[in-house]
């Protein structure tokens, strides 16, 4: 029997679910898990994704540097934001990270129950794939989302990683054809349809234009990001 | 300034809109509001939306036909099902109808905080279209959905009322866009692309195909369904 995708549109359907016998793939492609791709890949050793501010702060003694954002801003007195950017230097290599954002973080914490959590992004889109064909599992694809509403972004990824597993995967459910819809009729112009999205318009309007585009690259790094306990970490693809 | 409208594709997400001064359109293709919209273009006099078996039975002492599903079958010893087919004659004429179904009524029910609410469906999609460029006022699409999941008719709805509507008003959300999206892809096919969605495989298995082509035909009724205290009235459109 063929392996099974679906795809949770918003964490705040994911009761609709039985993920304990599933690899989540959490999605939060502007930005949070784009990010921690990018951090991983300039060598960061440990990213561990917590709910809140206070939480991150009292991890800042423990010798992590501290990120994320609220309202797509860095928190004040936090060493780093939620750009990518940000963690594109040498300075993050050997470092462990605490980082907190609006919907990405939390949608890590909240499927904690899965089989196995992954994070996805467009970054690492076929490491990621490659490594959930070779896996015998279920799937489900979690659209962070914004604040409970679905999103075009990570929608649009969720139907992406679908039609690179059609080979391998049934994806019968509505949300998955939805998804997939979603990604035919854009897939040939993401960045001019996705930049239009609410929070590419929100990011851009504080400034943060090239993150937009970045996140929508394709393939730039070879590994895979799995979470252990909350600890997101990189396994090579190979 | 521009009117807005938005989309809510699931009734668990309702809880993200302030619907107080809104406008909600109840949406549940397959097959509540489609069946709702017959009955009454056939002459039912009023449709009662009740949540349960128990509701809808207490109403039959009253005076009241009752009808309605529970997985996609007729509720034992109610006098009609959910099928638009079972409506469509003469002895509707004139009666009260109390109907229950898993989503559609559902809905009806969640959203009647709203400042006022309709019912759509594609057997009077132009009537309502209408009825709702006439009206000063903000609108937010419900999509039924299925026990919480979103589902592709409702939101192909969405996105083809969205399109109706794009010269009165504004559609700047993500869910809009999504809904847009899912029409413009599949618009040249609606019942091919439809004919596979969750709910219509379901209601194939169990004998329903051509109720799935009907709930799919447009404008063969000009009524407006209007919905106040928890029933369903035929307004003209004129």
């Amino acid at each position: 029997m063929k392996k099974s995708i679906d795809v949770c549109l918003s964490p705040q359907l994911l009761g609709l679910f039985d993920i304990s016998r599933k690899i989540v793939v959490v999605v939060d492609i502007f930005r949070a898990t784009t990010t921690m791709i990018s951090a991983l890949a300039f060598g960061a050793s440990v990213i561990r994704a917590v709910s809140t501010v206070e939480e991150a702060l009292s991890l800042k003694n423990h010798g992590f540097l501290i990120a994320g954002e609220r309202g797509g801003e860095k928190v004040e007195g936090f060493d780093l934001g939620n750009s990518p950017f940000d963690f594109m230097n040498s300075g993050i290599k050997g470092k462990s990270i605490a980082i907190t954002t609006t919907n990405g973080t939390l949608s890590i914490n909240k499927s904690s129950h899965a089989r196995k959590q992954i994070i996805g992004s467009f970054i690492n889109f076929s490491a990621t794939a490659n490594y959930l064909i070779n896996l015998q599992s279920d799937i489900l694809i979690l659209c962070a989302g914004w604040k409970g509403s679905v999103n075009l972004e990570d929608t649009f990824y969720a139907g992406a990683l679908i039609e690179a597993l059609e080979r391998d995967f049934v994806a019968p459910s509505d949300s998955c054809k939805l998804a997939a819809s979603l990604f035919w009729q854009n897939n040939m112009n993401p960045l001019g349809f996705l930049e239009k999205a609410d929070h590419a318009l929100r990011l851009i309007r504080i400034g943060f234009d090239r993150d937009i585009a970045f996140c929508l690259q394709r393939d730039l790094h070879d590994i895979i990001g799995v979470v252990r306990n909350g600890d997101v970490m990189a396994m090579s693809s190979i």
